[in-house]
């Protein structure tokens, strides 16, 4: 990680726990403990002051937290995780309470307070600090974009009837992991009718001469999450197909125009909606969308029921979809980035196209085809 | 799942809560879901009372649930989770006291407090009564390292110099995938001194001519895991490969032939430790086995700080290994299911080979590369 970034990062979360008064707040999710120190590890936590970052690891990530922790003090843990909480408790000689993030579990808070010779108060975390994505957070981001679509474009290549849908998703699961990124989530391939189970499980199901595919796939890069939908059909597009496809991007380009700073989230929401509606075609009950960053489902929720507003910097997933049992299913999803006048749409690359053939034709110049 | 099985499962689980006087217990982690009702999908709670069993969904999961969990009643919220089990409370009209796994954040155990009309109390939860296998999961797990033995027999034959660390992984999760499977875990792939690092990520570094390589993988088949460990090298082996190598495979062997009902895992594990020591060798940091099965890592684990016995019906791998830092790393590690009488080692396959040639050699009769 840049280290001036990672400053800042430490800076604003030390900024935001001062004015809520608290003394040391004890990060323990992957993601909170990744953003705050750079590690990568597993099984650690960090703890945060106002003035120090400390990073709580055991002897297998020691040499790891070194390298990339350079910012923060590394207590490397002989015993249990609470019995190192308790030394760092006594090191830090004025503290009165200490407050952890609410995701912990009942059993380790019953741990820690039992171990520790200070108060301990659950609270909220820095969801929302993060949901603000500096520069180099945003970079990391777009390479991550650009892995799963690659590995998309690739995959295309290779699609033909016969082939099942775990086929599907394995051949673009190999082909992010050879780039040396991992996946952001299970990916899904839905054909035909599958498509219209919003969290469908690839099957065995094979994929037929006129059929529709789905897949929604992402990358994770150094930590960071890319999240993708794309639909699509073999051959030649039903009347049906091109209603609905059309419908949906209708509605995506709807909720991306209202995107701005300062724009209530439930209004985006109601843009994209408000397009299905009035098509005719019945509303999803999923999200229109949600933050991604160091995990895959973060602050802001694009919904019916979010409070929030946009701001600058978030980087939000766009994703309507039309789902008609039986029939099929369609669902387009995009990674906008807001800037301070209004959007950035970050996977440009393979939008509007909805039949397979055009897609192999497009990304065939770039790629051949890898088995 | 089998109605048979499945129906025992559950009336276990309820003696486990009538035994312990808990009126409901509310289960929440997945893999106890799972085990209790059958249910795959995501997001899902359960509740088991002495005498029925609720599965907690949403809309997105019903018909799946109605397919998986015949003998479960469904409920489905509209709202959020609270409001559904609130309206469980009122349903249940004796409850008194409500309790949930102490895996619960402590962020849900407060909005359940304040949506439900009783008292609610954590607990431990069934990790003891899910570690004894039937003989349906029994055969579940022998598919699940069945497809993960095969990915890694397709593997080999494609793994050559100049390849890099994630991009064996890549084919090997690839094969693991193809066949309808998914990763139980991150798979590691570690050549030559990286193979030391006992959590090493797999990285750009390519494969030599004349380098060793430890592959830690596992497939997940119909929820659940296997995890098998094999380390080799390519060309001629070294002596101190060598020497490593027969230490590490004596002082599994050790292990496992101490393994059978009521020993003390403790002393299992010290077995292991006993022969690596003797031998000259620094004695490995992390456990020498833990259960598997809807989890990857599920009780029993083996390590000095055990304090329990084994039991038939378990399946707990056998991991020890060498690490020589700057040198080499080698681990072992098979699934071992502990019967009436002792043992039956479940990875049978590919053990005791310890050079890449041998490998394919062993295996290309049976399979052909596939790319």
């Amino acid at each position: 990680m840049d280290n001036l970034y990672m400053k800042q990062r430490v800076k604003k979360v030390q900024n935001f726990i001062r004015h809520k008064k608290i003394e040391c707040l004890l990060l323990i999710t992957p993601a909170n403990v990744t953003y705050t120190t750079g590690f990568t590890g597993h099984d650690s936590w960090a703890a945060i002051t106002p003035h120090r970052i400390y990073l709580l690891t055991d002897s297998r990530y020691t040499e790891q937290a070194e390298k990339e922790c350079e910012h923060c003090q590394i207590l490397e843990r002989s015993g249990s995780m609470p019995q190192l909480v308790a030394g760092l408790c006594k090191r830090l000689q004025m503290l009165r309470t200490l407050h952890i993030e609410n995701a912990v579990t009942c059993a380790s808070f019953s741990a820690l307070k039992k171990a520790i010779p200070v108060s301990i108060k659950t609270t909220s975390s820095i969801e929302d600090q993060r949901s603000i994505k500096d520069p180099q957070e945003c970079k990391i981001t777009r390479q991550a974009i650009r892995l799963a679509i690659t590995a998309f474009e690739h995959t295309v290549q290779e699609i033909r009837p016969g082939l099942r849908e775990f086929e599907v998703a394995a051949l673009l699961d190999y082909h992010i992991h050879k780039q040396g990124a991992t996946n952001a989530f299970d990916t899904i391939v839905a054909f035909g009718p599958n498509g219209s189970r919003p969290h469908h499980q690839p099957g065995s199901r094979k994929l037929k001469a006129n059929d529709t595919i789905l897949m929604d796939f992402g990358a994770r890069y150094r930590g960071y999450c890319s999240d993708i939908t794309r639909s699509f059909a073999i051959g030649r597009t039903t009347r049906l197909f091109d209603k609905v496809y059309q419908t949906v991007k209708q509605a995506q380009l709807a909720a991306i125009a209202a995107m701005k700073p300062n724009v209530k989230l439930s209004d985006v929401d109601q843009e994209a909606r408000h397009v299905i509606e009035k098509n005719g075609f019945p509303v999803y009950g999923h999200g229109t969308g949600h933050g991604i960053g160091l995990d895959i489902h973060e602050t802001p929720s694009i919904n019916p029921e979010t409070s929030g507003k946009a701001q600058s910097g978030q980087i939000i997933t766009v994703e309507p979809g039309i789902y008609l049992p039986g029939k099929l299913g369609i669902r387009l999803e995009e990674d906008v980035l807001i800037t301070d006048k209004g959007t950035k749409v970050l996977t440009q690359a393979c939008q509007q196209v909805s039949r397979l053939e055009d897609y192999q034709r497009l990304t065939g110049r770039r790629h051949t085809s890898t088995g």
